[in-house]
């Protein structure tokens, strides 16, 4: 089995209360290739600009990531500038350049058609159902999208979710994609639209996943320290869809096992800048943390 | 064992999305009683007004709890009036009515004093700290409180958690009282102050439990219809005192089954209002519910 990840790879400028970085790489696909890379094979679909230099990529030479899906086009890379206050559930936007992303077309290549696992990360659905149509015989596709795209492009959105395994979105989406407040009623509407399962993330509060099978509360590892957010859902995600490939798993306990490590590579991930964490981090760590989800929330 | 709650017996105007009741009873005590009363023998400490008629005290009949210890004193019965919005995670007080409550000075029976398990629903911590020094050899004292107590008696507030096993307060509070926004560093200065324990409520997010076995953090019951919050932390609490106190625990495993089974209870009294779902609950349902906190938390 093999993972294919398509997303962005972005140069982020982000300031926290405990720090600040410029241009570092960063980007939805980043993060989930990273993380996924852990568990299984994994290829990356994105582009980048003619900026995009050896000093840009060599934070992901560490991981083991095929980048042959990693487009070069004329113009410059997609960039976002944002910050964080101590509420570190929200991130405040100031800039974003979409750049060379505005017009990406991802054309996959033979061997990414034939990909068993899939984690379309946040951009234009229209993009995620392109790249939908050229997977030949997928076994699990996460989705993850965003409150612009609920706003901006629902049509094509919901034409998207209708054709994947798991949907994978925030409280808020949630409850803005169906129009419902309360997030259990909004889960079981999202599955009526489609998917088998559906994720609700809930940032320090941990997650929920619905399937028929019931439901699954995860809880957010405790951290005293999160120094920068940024990328903990694309983590998330990556851990998540990298396990359930290597494990080839379709059981309940397989994706409740997914989540908590999803869970586990996303509590990493803040605890620095870009992949400043994730390329230091051993799987005897990741093992480690997956056992102590388990004792936090334990019992007989 | 037994069982003591000291608190509140209360006549709750309340108006909720769904519904409103006028003059029902409620109050910290109330609640904590008729939970509690599920797992062992209560003693139920209050005061109420001349106006406490028969038709008032009806609702808490079919409980086993002893009613010796609630006084009748001149004057009228502590009145409560709020409301909630579609956000049922806070109350909005429109009328306070403290009447017999504001002289309220309990004084306990030989009987009473000799109590093993004691929860101090949230009075003001100086007539807490009163009850405190009449108990002869407590084994737990669970300790609740609020933001009100925080601001205006601080230092008597202190004195109080000095002497107790447990704090159970909300997340908010939590944070007001040690002025600390990360919730694991504000457990962590609690527990510093006294308690063994401190166990922080976060409504629909559900509880963590601190203690130096670590952190157990529980789910809450995934409601699809909360008729009304009022008296689901007290109901928290009293099935947690009730629990430890019927299995004599003591034990990471006893406090945190308590926790669940308090978290059981809570899920339950919200979807009615005053004690209305917890006088028709069987102890079938609850144990039910208890394996459905376990469904809803487990994997391997």
């Amino acid at each position: 089995m093999s993972v294919l990840v398509i997303g962005s790879v972005a140069l982020d400028s982000v300031k926290t209360p405990f720090g600040e970085v410029e241009e570092a790489l960063g980007g939805s696909a980043t993060y989930a290739s990273a993380s996924a890379s852990f568990f299984d094979t994994v290829n990356l679909v994105a582009v980048v600009g003619e900026d995009f230099g050896e000093k840009n990529i060599q934070p992901l030479s560490g991981f083991e990531i095929d980048l042959s899906g990693l487009v070069r086009s004329p113009g410059k890379t997609f960039r976002w500038k944002g910050y964080y206050t101590y509420n570190l559930n929200e991130a405040i936007t100031t800039e974003t350049c979409l750049n060379v992303f505005a017009d990406f077309n991802p054309i996959l290549s033979d061997e990414h058609k034939k990909a068993s696992h899939v984690f379309l990360a946040n951009i234009d659905p229209e993009l995620q159902l392109k790249v939908l149509e050229q997977i030949e015989k997928p076994e699990i596709i996460l989705l993850d999208t965003m409150n612009f795209w609920i706003e901006n492009k629902k049509d094509a959105l919901i034409e998207t979710i209708k054709k994947v395994n798991i949907l994978v979105l925030n409280d808020a989406e949630a409850r803005e994609l169906v129009g419902e407040a309360n997030l259990i009623k909004a889960a079981g509407k999202i599955r009526e639209m489609g998917p088998d399962r559906v994720i609700i993330k809930k940032g320090e509060h941990g997650a929920l996943m619905f399937s028929k099978s019931g439901i699954f509360s995860a809880p957010a590892y405790p951290l005293e320290n999160i120094f920068d957010p940024t990328g903990a859902g694309d983590t998330f995600a990556g851990g998540l869809i990298g396990y359930l490939s290597d494990v080839h798993g379709k059981s309940e306990e397989d994706f409740r096992r997914g989540v908590i490590f999803g869970s586990a590579m996303a509590s990493f991930v803040v605890e620095k800048f870009s992949l400043d964490r994730l390329k230091i981090l051993t799987w005897e760590e990741v093992r480690d943390r997956y056992c102590q989800f388990k004792a936090l929330t334990h019992f007989e």
